[in-house]
């Protein structure tokens, strides 16, 4: 159990999710003196979890390929071993997560013809969530990737946030087919070819995003990690001179006083709590991230999400899609080259 | 004289630039009997005119190759035109972005060792503005355009906000120097060991933006473009959400009318009119594009950026620059391969 505030709010954020969600029962991997002493406090919580000594904790800065050769018997470690043996249906971690991914990549696998995973991120618009991937599993993303991303960030959306069939966009620098360089066109162009149980809407741009113009919106990682952070920023940014603005004197604070009940409703539309919790896609088992610094609210989101998925056939539909790519479309194997094969 | 509200727009643009900055006078190209219409109702900025009637203008939605070869005759080419027949020191043009800058490009030529126009923007920040470039004129930046934005910015943020020695960093997805693809991981080591005459930092991520971390923000002109539109597409979403609590009942309307005179000065802080004026960098000639639907104060902005960019010696210190880069980094010539050349 790490993040940055340790095993208080892992196991105060299973306590909320226990309270919201039914059937839940958790294996808690951490320092077991430590976890006990939390749970002491949650007689509700403390019947629907066993706990799992480990010895270490894989740190924070810890890089990825050491966390891999060294992490064996860390609590992170071990999660993700519970996992493959089929003892948790899902695994939340708020850790290091270049080490989660590894670790995860290395004990679980990819899916068939899956490469790397992508991590998905639920947005706030003004038409409700739109997820967002990938937001940083991968620096790069060629025509494949970007499909992939899509069969799986529509997945991953009908399984937690509720649509039928998502519409899914590619992020662009325009909206017309011939925008944008080889990799979006290409991937469009297969989007727009394949019989996918998806509602492919072509590109999209950036102030779409906010909009909510499509449910899922399709970048490679490089971009996704950028647009996801500047976004972070920005929201962060707006709030720092709103509470500067209504503070700035007796006057701008008794305006704000009066206005109270509406200003605290709209920071609860906002609040990134309720966004927390971006699953590893493409792996066989469920993995979700939840941000280092959430609170135990947005570590009972991103619980919620892992038991979402955990009890939705979003993999099997991956798995479906993916049979239909591959029957309509050449794709890359070992033996052949990279180029020349897409189109 | 373009962009969404034609020439209205533009005319009391000038006549607010006017008000505010010494010395100008204006090549105003366009239909006269419009111009002429507008101009009679400002006594103060007629004297500083002079009208170039023009019979046809470019459309917004004219494809750039189209204006390029159709384009003679129209006010665009027209002001480009003079431009480089020395009768204007600068042009601001809210018009097709496309065409502006095939038409300027084919008139004015790209600078020594330039290969193509950068797009830059202004961006407010927790600590003042930020110049982030390239947000539009490219779809892809490999390692060398990186480095060129790095020394165009420089010169745009000195000569038009004002530091002595900018700050520069590029937008990478972590601040480490290994973190990243080829393109910026090249740029960083080439600019960390050029002897340039701006303040390099390295790697930055996408919250240093709304931080002001750096001066200049480079990036790629896919990466750039999305960023600015999510932003655009955030503070939409955000002024919104603010305008939709502050009016939902009597009571937050009390609110907000108790607190108007900070909530006023915020949305002046935030105003985006006072960003507005993106130029062309790289060209020989001070081109600055106006948003389509900038209002005439935005317009002002436009042309205030213009003639400080007309009055410094950008133009020199970015051609010093590349001087020093070229005398330090062997660069592709037409005669080399594309490949293995930086480094």
């Amino acid at each position: 159990m790490g993040g940055d505030h340790g095993p208080t709010v892992c196991v105060r954020g299973a306590l909320l999710a226990s309270q919201r969600i039914e059937n839940l029962r958790f294996l808690l991997h951490g320092d077991q003196a430590q976890i006990e002493a939390q749970l002491a406090l949650m007689p509700t919580l403390k019947p629907l979890c066993e706990i799992r000594h480990a010895e270490r904790a894989i740190v924070m800065d810890e890089k990825p390929a050491q966390a891999m050769r060294r992490g064996k018997g860390s609590s992170l470690w071990n999660a993700v071993e519970s996992l493959k043996a089929g003892e948790a249906a899902a695994v939340v971690s708020a850790g290091n997560t270049g080490a989660l991914m590894a670790i995860s990549k290395l004990q679980l696998r990819m899916m068939a013809n899956f490469e790397r995973p992508a991590i998905v991120a639920s947005w706030p618009t003004a038409r409700g969530i739109s997820s967002v991937l990938d937001v940083g599993a991968n620096v790069e993303g060629d025509a494949e990737q970007l499909v992939e991303f899509a069969v799986m960030g529509a997945a991953f959306h009908r399984a937690v946030h509720g649509a039928t069939k998502p519409t899914v966009g590619i992020l662009n620098v325009g909206s017309e087919d011939q925008k944008g360089h080889d990799e979006v066109r290409e991937a469009n162009s297969l989007l727009r070819a394949a019989d996918l149980d998806l509602d492919y809407r072509g590109f999209v741009e950036g102030n779409d995003i906010a909009k909510g113009t499509v449910d899922v919106v399709v970048t490679d990682g490089f971009t996704g990690n950028i647009v996801l952070k500047t976004a972070e920023g920005l929201a962060r940014y707006f709030a720092n001179e709103l509470k500067t603005t209504l503070t700035s004197s007796l006057i701008a604070k008794l305006g704000a006083l009066v206005a109270i009940g509406p200003l605290k409703a709209m920071r609860s539309r906002l609040d990134t709590a309720r966004i927390n919790g971006a699953p590893l896609l493409g792996l066989n088992g469920i993995v979700v991230k939840s941000h280092g610094s959430a609170n135990a609210n947005g570590y009972a989101w991103a619980i919620r999400v892992a038991a979402d998925l955990a009890r939705s056939d979003y993999s099997q539909e991956i798995a479906r899609n993916m049979q239909t790519l591959m029957a309509s479309t050449p794709r890359d194997t070992e033996a052949e080259p990279k180029t020349g094969v897409v189109g």
